[in-house]
């Protein structure tokens, strides 16, 4: 860990130089090329996890729908049973080659969730190994618990003793340990339903945890009215949101989470409806929701060009998406996500000619330099092995 | 330019070195972690163009459909102006950045297209402008004559002129000076009709050039029966392809070319029927479609993705989309796309420890390293500049 440096000073060089008088006193000069912005800032991952789900990918491709992948042994649990049999060491290493790719395409601090242990032990395990890789890598990683990701098959006959072991014993653990920021929770029809998920995010705000909330992925049932009303810091999905929920949204400072990669990975062929949310004036933020599962893109700028392209949003729209509203999404809103006085100097250069090239070459690596806290990172010199034992 | 070597033997390592010989004579012996795959064929690019068309992305974000942004001074008349004011070095020039960025992405033939002259000047420097990059770099590229890409604004009161323009100059001064393997036409209500397309590509045959066609891409108008009649290479987009073009490709030799990264850019919410179409027997190639205005997709790993997610493919079929069935839409089946003794030594490795994960990693680097004509190419050792005049 490195010391976290903050921008002393914005504007034009001469003014800089008066101003700070660091040049003199020995500071570094450092020229850009291209276009530098704030470090993004990735509001939902589920990045520590072990294997691709490859499987489930072609089973969806000839036709299963999530629900069928579940029932035959891929989905969530398939990443759940693999994350139970590592270590946390394990997990971290695995953990780390994916932090420094999300880095590399320009991501300075990363939301990471819990949720493939579903029980007390694999659930902390996961934490601390985003807490190992958080004291060791230079992105920002922002730990949230997910205990209520899915309901563990040992529990599929008696969920709510599932939900009383989340509130009763993970969140306290958790808190006691200060393993997570916030507490976030699968608000789905089939998954957890709104008063069990008040139930759960009700104890975690009691235990000081901030909140989150999966909400109306696939279908409407009043997960993003549920956020807004118990002020949660975002409601992320809305694919499928009600009129009412945007309405609630735009009317708080709950944050409209919205992850179109996934939707694209999940060959669906809807998304949320950025545009009614931005006209109904919710603040909206866009992350890449990386995951095993459903989401295993790996960098903001394709997230997007998709932003622009699917959800219909204004370039100037997905730069504050990524940046500060992705940071208030995460209630760090005063602290990143600007390139601005008093906040952390996190800047990524691109090279690029025009800012809204970055959401505009689908695909492509563009990010020259990262900075975070100040100091440069060192980028990968080459491709990165994003899956299991594969030798440089 | 380098020799083209070939393929002299493929097996298990024991039985080559008895067999070649080679090592004992000098030869070299490289050791590959990860998955090897033949050389990805981009059997569809228009990567020959000036500025990024930044506006039209937006503007269609902001609900104005294609042939409103066209009406507006966007759409390809913006590239045409552009391309017409650039000089065929400036264009080889910056052709040459974005060549070297598709092969870092594991494509090593590469198909483009005139298309941004629409005069008999302005086709042939594109042309030459293609000669002359690939005299220079390091993939294959393989040129197609597109003067029939949409009809310019000085002919727009007399479009029969153009046709003739097309068919009597400039086809034939394209095939005298060889600057065009085959001849394509944008077949679709508005752009050129069955018609048009069936006079301008029956004088490319003529005059020696194989046929590949644009058709069916938003409105069906009978592109893929007429590729079919003509004995095309390919029919190309085929968003709208109606059930009797589907039959007519699936009794044919006719190679139908997807582009899903098209779709989705475009921000459509279809996608070309890949699976009926491969149920009916038609054979399919997937293709990047790189250029400024609807498909700025730097590689074919982000279109296997697609194929996979969006076009219901599985990941076998994916692959033989950019290999084998790729090089048969430029007539090349018999010449690259399989590692195979006899093909060209165009190899490509991936640091993946499965070979499903270059279709699977959305957005990421993943190319370690890349040989053409059995010499390995330099790879750019970080982010390369796509736009205009970024300096490194």
């Amino acid at each position: 860990m490195v010391t976290c440096r903050r921008i002393a000073a914005v504007g034009p060089y001469k003014d800089l130089r008066r101003a700070s008088g660091d040049v003199q006193r020995g500071g570094e000069v450092v020229e850009v090329a291209g276009v530098l912005f704030p470090g993004f800032v990735d509001c939902h991952t589920h990045a520590v996890f072990g294997a691709p789900r490859l499987d489930d990918h072609e089973r969806r491709a000839l036709g299963e729908d999530y629900k069928t992948v579940a029932a035959r042994g891929g989905g969530i649990l398939q990443s759940v049973r693999d994350v139970r049999a590592r270590s946390e060491s394990d997990l971290a290493a695995l953990m780390q080659t994916r932090v420094r790719a999300l880095l590399a395409h320009g991501s300075t601090t990363i939301e990471v969730k819990s949720g493939y242990g579903l029980d007390a032990a694999n659930e902390l395990k996961q934490l601390r190994a985003i807490r190992q890789t958080a004291a060791a890598e230079r992105a920002a990683l922002v730990p949230t618990f997910l205990g209520a990701h899915e309901v563990p098959p040992e529990f599929r006959d008696h969920r709510p003793d599932y939900v009383r072991l989340v509130c009763d014993e993970m969140i306290p653990a958790v808190a006691r340990e200060h393993l997570a920021a916030a507490c976030d929770v699968f608000c789905e029809p089939g998954v957890f339903d709104v008063a069990e998920t008040r139930t759960i995010l009700t104890a975690a705000q009691r235990h000081g945890l901030a909140l989150k909330l999966h909400a109306d992925e696939l279908e409407g049932s009043g997960g993003a009215e549920l956020a807004v009303a118990l002020g949660a810091l975002s409601a992320d999905h809305l694919g499928a949101v009600s009129d009412a929920g945007i309405r609630a949204l735009a009317a708080s400072d709950t944050v409209a989470v919205l992850l179109p990669a996934t939707m694209l990975f999940l060959g669906k062929r809807t998304q949320a409806p950025a545009r009614r949310l931005v006209e109904a004036g919710a603040a909206i933020a866009l992350a890449s929701d990386f995951n095993p599962g459903s989401s295993p893109t790996v960098g903001l700028p394709l997230v997007m060009a998709l932003g622009v392209s699917q959800l219909g949003l204004r370039y100037t729209e997905v730069v504050s998406a990524v940046t500060v509203n992705a940071a208030a999404a995460l209630g760090l809103a005063a602290d990143r996500g600007q390139i601005a006085p008093g906040f952390r100097a996190d800047l990524v250069s691109w090279g690029v000619s025009d800012w809204r090239e970055v959401a505009y070459w689908m695909g492509e690596q563009l990010v020259t330099a990262v900075w975070t806290g100040g100091s440069a990172c060192p980028l990968p010199g080459g491709p990165v092995s994003l899956g299991l034992h594969v030798k440089a």
